[in-house]
């Protein structure tokens, strides 16, 4: 059977993108976070620029929007495809958003196939976790990875709670279990996004094929020593918590590099001295650390040697170092026959690809649980996201457009 | 000729000390921020308790207070001693009040010894930087240390600047130079402190007898790395500023260690991170440096090993590191003769003593150029200062005094 694929139309990928990045746009990037009216004018807006694509829509009660293109067996599971339109607050206009319009532009171009399954983009609410202090809730909800109890109270003390804000939005928390997704509800579903770090563009690649999803361990190191006066107490009479944190923070590092072929990353990102005046020897430090991995593992050797490092360095400085867990998730692993397709037909289209893991999470993350999940990474600027200065090539977001539709064509057949 | 000397007053010592603890009291410790209302009140409170001395009263335009045991011959330099009333936020009882205390009640000793010399009681105003954010305010401004234009706008948004200060206390500081005292105004000048270390309290000393000052040298060092997603960035993709910081704090720490013999000491008091998230690898920090010596050649060496220590991790992480100077002021040397008649009268007195440096800044730094000038520092609990936890026994003050008795009455004859 000979393609009839139309071509990937660049400029409506790039007039889309351009035109929701004016929802919530502010002079330090675009604030569009989840359930709010901004939110809303975004979707409403999207979804009269692609009336031309006829797509049945549909919302779940928790704010959840399915469009589907209707395939000739109505009987059998769709294909799945999509991502969020949320952003963090001062965020890009990238992160997400090529999901969402690069699905919409892929069923465009399949316009002329007939195919035998349904295609379903899917726009999940509230992927980014700035406005509840929770991530992936939409995903998580449906496919039964959280129970909404959960959720229900969270919120800042000077906005509504997400329960309220469902309400608001038209939906109605309390009635959840009329949006969970049953296993083999779809046939698959596939996720584009930018890669949010920079080894695609470092190593110069179009496709990033996703093979794990990362989870993160966080903890909270508290190093307890002694406050003295900077000036009056003699290097042999302190105990320094900053200086005991110092060498926590390097045996972070030192870990992790340790697993580095196992792809495991460890931060210490936030360093908390109390009490943080420029004549008083620290008294305590609290380190905020983060550890992500694939391999659960490899994971679990980094904790170790970090806490090993705490036991000895606690020993040698005479001072207390106590662990306080916060999240402490596992790793997922996606569709291995999925990726093999995907190198296929990069193969196919002549784009560079490498097989690679996320860091961050996504809403894929929780899709294993329903069916066959993948992941194709896109590169961006400098691995900047979060942040104004996120940007994505257009020619990057058609590259792998382009592939998200021969998946979807090879799927619904 | 025998000593006529009264016996201390231990009763009188704990009765002044805590009546001026109440002057400024909180939940938190002492407040007694100066040129305040609640300073002027502790200060009033104090000279009506000692009516009894009969002492000349005399305020000069910078609101330093004298007070003056007129000596039989006014044509010949009075001996000085004092300290200062005013308090850091949330502070304690002890910190300059033992000192004015001590000095006053070793008057009282003296109250039938007939001596050549006045003796002064110097009072200085705003010793502690808590309200106009430099220290020994009045001492620097009398003795010719400063400028009054450094200090006249000084002050916090929301209070009155220091020149508005000292017109509210009754002072002006346009006529600062009626305050300045000449090099040998005094005989000598001598400070009896809390060492405001633990130094005395570990090695179980009850004097300590103090030859030189520290200065503090301050500064920042601005690290600047690559801020980036820490769970979509492998490690060797990184240049994560807070692992160069951690070797910069360990780098202080050891520059220090390295000059212990010569007692200089190195601290980094704080921490900026930015952005300071756990899911971000930091892309900036700012540490904030105190090195502290009284040899001017080991300070020099210490920030010179910062220096390299700096450069080699620049180098070596692929980060930038900048040094920003707040502060360098020179060391201070006292007297050696007045420190060797200080060890004769606590051997004669049967008092053990330790000569030792002092890394604290304190009034008496700046009269070396006026008079010889010594210091006296007695323990103080697990070497706290600055803090609601600020103790002193009453022995171990009433102990101090008995010395410094003994040195006004050598130094009056």
């Amino acid at each position: 059977m000979e393609s009839i694929m139309l071509p990937v139309d660049k400029k409506r990928v790039a007039d889309l993108i351009a035109g929701l990045a004016k929802f919530g746009k502010t002079d330090a990037g675009i604030t569009r976070l989840a359930y709010t009216s901004t939110d809303k004018a975004a979707q409403l807006w999207l979804l009269k620029q692609i009336e031309y694509l006829n797509l049945e829509v549909r919302e779940d009660v928790l704010g959840n929007l399915f469009l589907r293109r209707p395939g000739l067996d109505p009987a059998v599971p769709p294909v799945a495809c999509g991502s969020h339109l949320d952003t963090v607050i001062h965020g890009g206009a990238y992160d997400g958003m090529c999901g969402v319009v690069g699905a919409l532009e892929a069923l465009h171009m399949l316009t002329d196939e007939t195919l035998r399954r349904s295609i379903e983009v899917i726009v999940f609410r509230a992927e980014e976790s700035s406005r509840f202090g929770f991530a992936t809730m939409g995903s998580k909800l449906i496919t039964g990875k959280e129970r909404p109890e959960k959720f229900a109270d969270a919120g800042r003390k000077d906005d509504i709670t997400f329960k309220e804000a469902v309400k608001e939005w038209g939906g109605n928390l309390e009635d959840y279990q009329k949006a969970l997704l049953q296993p083999g509800a779809y046939k698959c579903f596939a996720e584009m996004h930018i890669e949010q770090g920079k080894v695609l563009e470092e190593t110069k690649h179009q496709i990033g094929i996703v093979h794990n999803i990362a989870a993160p361990t966080r903890f909270k190191l508290h190093i307890k020593g002694m406050a003295d006066h900077s000036g009056a107490t003699p290097m042999g009479f302190r105990k320094d918590a900053l200086v005991s944190a110092a060498k926590m923070i390097l045996a972070v590092e030192t870990a992790a590099i340790r697993e580095k072929e196992h792809g495991t990353v460890g931060t210490v990102g936030i360093v908390e001295v109390d009490p943080g005046s420029i004549n008083v020897v620290p008294g305590g430090v609290t380190l905020w650390v983060d550890v992500r991995g694939v391999e659960p593992e490899s994971i679990q050797r980094t904790l170790k040697e970090i806490r090993q490092a705490a036991q000895g360095t606690a020993r040698t400085d005479g001072i207390t170092i106590e662990e306080e867990m916060l999240t402490s998730d596992s790793p997922v692993a996606l569709d291995a026959a999925m990726a093999a397709q995907s190198e296929e037909i990069c193969r196919e289209q002549n784009k560079s690809f490498l097989h690679m893991n996320s860091g961050a999470g996504h809403d894929a993350m929780h899709m294993p649980g329903i069916c066959p999940t993948t992941m194709l990474f896109i590169p961006c600027k400098g691995g900047i996201s979060h942040n104004p200065a996120e940007f994505a090539e257009n020619e990057d977001i058609c590259a792998g457009i382009e592939v998200m539709a021969e998946i979807l064509k090879r799927e619904a057949q």
